[in-house]
């Protein structure tokens, strides 16, 4: 029986309760599927700080090079904000994303339509949607030279190489070949330097791939375009800070970021994760939405271990519970026909698998 | 009798149409109110260029700086984008607000209930909206140095010191002393070394407001909670890129980014302009929205005039326009009763006063 290595980081405040309800999916759609999943539990955030001094030790990183693929859930929290700055579990998120080298990140923001009045926007301009977000993850102001602060000034550099544009670009095309064949890229360039050598390095990667459509945008205005129609697009193409911004805003068109995964991939090995955070002020109260990180899960399925069926079995539980009319917390005004907990949330769906 | 002096830029594409009837409207108002305004009309953006070969001639600095106030329409269009950096209408823009020193720049988001229906949000989630983006202008990513480009690589610097955050954030904290007294910064300061000063000097101007509640966001989840719930937003204090977004962004709530106003203040003269662009999609044809403009007008006799009064009567008529059912082809599925032209809803709203 085939059998894959699974790194586990449950991290801080909802992650390791709502980790446990996508192994709880992931475990029936295995033993459904016939492979084997095993886990291996590594420390990262403000929990592995306060018990290793580091919010992302050495076996952590090991461990995860190690494994066929990582499943994420969250880190951080208020308890740790005060710590100095490479003490803090972003810090650690930050850095693992380096080390492991995975410039990707791929954010899916679809509108499932069970939960169409669940958005914040009139169900017409949302009915449908079904974009992702290519987000450039490793490089750009994040991690940008020279970058400090001193008693009156503080900077950032917002820098990206060609190279760097050139394989996050052909991420963007290739998942477009897959899809409808458009890439909205997304930069500043009326102002940016930066965005000028973005905007010229996606064109010319854009003629390997004659049958995508390349459009460009302006940042502002697809913030605006986002929620105007965001119908209009595909892949929208983007660097780490502008991704951040709008791959957040995206989510709200779905009605509740507890519902979206994410997937960042580009190296040997991948991370998957809900877009969310670690939500401490619901930690421990089994009212976190799983199904981000169950949907998570399937992408690990699919991208990582080509587990495509398997994938889609996670996938159609999920919509089946949902039009079944169950609903965590978040979404209990919604067409709710039963309002549950984390737990019961994650049974129901290893149940439809 | 009262008078003034305003500079008006017109600019390129629907810059001219919305600035004429600004003008109509403004003229209805002074002679209603007893002041008089004198014009200047001063060329700015890819007109200029064309004409003078430079897109900010040096006149139009001077001759800003010698009015009470500057009226601004729009500029740029794809026909200047192929030119060098220095030459587009943007980096006019730019040198423009930097050399008036205009620094904060205002951008109020208010959704009219009269078009409740037109934002693509719930009517139940932007009914009553009515917060004020203040963005820092002249700083930033927009103006920081290191920056530039080579063949192989692109570099911009967000910077910001303690004294330019100071600045701001009196602006902030003074304008919220006249609303709701609720002031967000926002930022990312889990990851940039800039936004942790600026949270820091944000926290201490704050002492001073003791009235005044600040709290901070991350700009990610800002631009979620934008849509989510807009409603908990007074005050927005933000850097040059993150109000940029975010301000285009709140646009959307009410419906038409040709409805919102903006004054650039901080300095001796302000700046008065609509938020949207030179849209020259639709320029020569009559059928862009004046209103932002017009409401950009009644900023300017407000701010920089003093003629409160004169600034509530051009409110009221847009109002009264708008709940009698007068719209532009923007607006026009949204309860109209009548659609009129550029000049003729210039016109309504100057006979309303
Ligand atoms: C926690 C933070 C550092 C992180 C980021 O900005 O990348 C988060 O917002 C995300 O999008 O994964
Ligand atoms: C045209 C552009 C340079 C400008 C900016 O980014 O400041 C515009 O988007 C604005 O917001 O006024």
């Amino acid at each position: 029986m085939k059998s894959y290595k699974i790194a586990l980081i449950k991290g801080d405040g909802i992650g390791p309760e709502i980790i446990d309800e996508a192994v709880k999916v992931l475990d029936a759609v295995a033993s459904y599927s016939g492979f084997i999943l095993k886990y291996e539990d590594l420390l990262m955030g403000g929990c592995a700080y306060d018990i290793t001094g580091d919010p992302l030790p050495q076996e952590t990183i090991s461990g995860a090079l190690n494994s066929d693929a990582v499943l994420f859930g969250a880190i951080g929290g208020e308890k740790w904000d005060n710590l100095p700055r490479e003490k803090r579990p972003e810090s650690g998120l930050l850095r693992f994303r380096k080390e492991l080298g995975v410039y990707a990140n791929l954010r899916p923001a679809v509108v499932y339509d069970e939960l169409i009045n669940a958005s914040s926007l009139k169900p017409e301009v949302v009915r449908g949607v079904d974009l992702m977000v290519v987000r450039e993850l490793i490089g750009g102001i994040y991690f940008g030279e020279p970058k400090g602060r001193d008693a009156t000034k503080g900077w950032n550099t917002m820098v990206y190489t060609r190279d760097e544009i050139v394989r996050i670009a052909h991420q963007a095309f290739k998942i477009a070949m897959t899809r409808s064949k458009r890439v909205c890229s997304i930069d500043k360039a009326n102002v940016l330097d930066v965005s000028q050598l973005w905007r010229e390095t996606v064109e010319e990667v854009a003629k390997e791939y004659p049958d995508v459509e390349l459009s460009h945008m302006y940042v502002d205005n697809a913030a605006m375009q986002l929620i105007r129609d965001p119908k209009q697009f595909d892949v929208m193409l983007t660097g780490n800070i502008f991704g951040d911004i709008l791959s957040d805003e995206a989510s709200m068109l779905s009605g509740s970021i507890g519902l979206l995964p994410s997937a960042s991939i580009g190296a040997k090995i991948g991370v998957y994760e809900p877009i969310h955070g670690s939500a401490p002020d619901i930690a421990g109260q089994g009212i976190a939405n799983p199904i981000a990180t169950i949907s998570s899960a399937s992408m690990m399925l699919r991208y990582a271990l080509n587990e495509e069926e398997a994938a889609n079995k996670i996938d159609n539980a999920i919509k089946k519970t949902l039009s079944e009319g169950y609903r965590t917390g978040d979404l209990a005004q919604f067409d709710a026909k039963e309002v549950c907990s984390t737990s019961e949330m994650g049974s129901i769906i290893a149940n439809y698998i």
